[in-house]
């Protein structure tokens, strides 16, 4: 269906590698700092409500999340929380930072398969030491002919992107596993997009409105994508 | 000198838009907020080691220069630091991200006079979020052919840029105000340099090393750039 496409291009975080299982694993550990101040339910709608509020100043990634654990601990707390308890917050972070590289399961197989056909490039948002870390313990960057780290996946980037890539947006397929951020911008723009839900969704990328989903492709599971492409004889064996 | 130049390459803090002062004016107000527990020399002294040593996990930028103002006023006040001063210490952040930017003298008049001629390029390090919050700040995104940002500005991804820039070494000049990101990197691959030092550099910037200062040229302001470079008549009016 989208054999035609010229450029095939791969959001990250939750797409080719796990994400939002890392920053559960490190609210968790905030609630067991704090829980004398706060149950674990309440402490997590305080955080996304800081999270939310703190996007603006401090945009997407680790950092920016440890600063809003920080804040949300002061505020949860009464400005109770000790010093002892904010240097565990850093160490949360540090932890956070320096979590593994664990690739989703067909991820390797679906780049190497493509990749004679197709140019591959990557697309993600968030702090670019960060994503560049993550790229480089990923072991995928030799799959990828452009890496691109955006402030925020919105049409008017994607344009930019397609602009700088000197192609058209009936040219380009984006994959990801989030509605807001990979999909709908890419329909808006004329591009092609298939959907491969993760089986968590960032709250903030959650999408409310009503949705055509006749404009894109929904997958299950990486690997799923491959029959919409033209693939070499070579990658069936 | 440069005239036979096609890229003209700006670094951005320091030597666009000032910098170091804010970075300054934070850690002054650090000082006002842990007094009590150090004075401010000793103060300025463990900042700069934590910061140091959090490069590597954090990177450049100001949410990476903010935990460390946490981590500092831990470890200064020996756990002592109370939650209402932690409080204070995310307010000199926001501050610190808030900041306006102030473009250095010259800078404006510098950049259109040369864009005629020579495609103008920004090549900066540090938070993605953060420079291009800046750079849309300081009004000069209009001036631009390309954006660069970096994690670090070595010889290494100048040599990718080049190659992105489809652009040999030698019609490559470079201007910035540290010798270590912005001249002695490009030197070393071949390309020329014009170093423009602002009053104040970041001790993470100074060189120690003997340095030949016959391979670039040393001005004193960014006005002094221009006779080095091929301007259309209306420039000098």
């Amino acid at each position: 269906m989208y054999k035609n496409a010229k450029i095939i291009c791969f959001d990250a975080d939750d797409t080719l590698w796990i994400n939002e299982p890392i920053f559960r694993e490190s609210e968790k550990r905030l609630y067991e700092v704090v829980k004398e101040y706060i149950s674990e339910s309440e402490l997590n709608k305080e955080l996304f409500q800081i999270e939310t509020q703190n996007i603006e100043l401090y945009g997407y990634g680790a950092k920016a999340f440890i600063l809003s654990l920080i804040e949300t601990a002061l505020k949860v707390s009464n400005s109770k929380v000790t010093a002892n308890q904010i240097q565990q917050i850093l160490y949360i972070g540090r932890l956070h930072l320096n979590s593994p590289v664990t690739l989703i399961d067909g991820v390797e197989k679906a780049l190497s398969s493509l990749q004679s056909n197709y140019k591959l490039i990557l697309a993600t948002k968030g702090d670019l030491l960060e994503q560049e870390r993550k790229l480089n313990k990923s072991g995928l960057v030799k799959y990828f002919h452009h890496i691109e780290i955006m402030t925020e996946k919105n049409s008017e980037n994607y344009i930019k992107l397609l602009k700088n890539l000197n192609i058209e947006a009936c040219e380009f397929v984006m994959i990801g596993n989030s509605l807001k951020s990979d999909i709908l911008p890419v329909i808006e723009i004329g591009g092609m997009a298939i959907y491969v839900p993760y089986e968590i969704t960032w709250k903030h990328e959650e999408v409310n409105e009503k949705i055509d989903t006749t404009l894109f492709t929904q997958v299950e599971k990486i690997s799923d994508i491959l029959p919409y492409f033209q693939l070499t004889m070579s990658n069936y064996q």
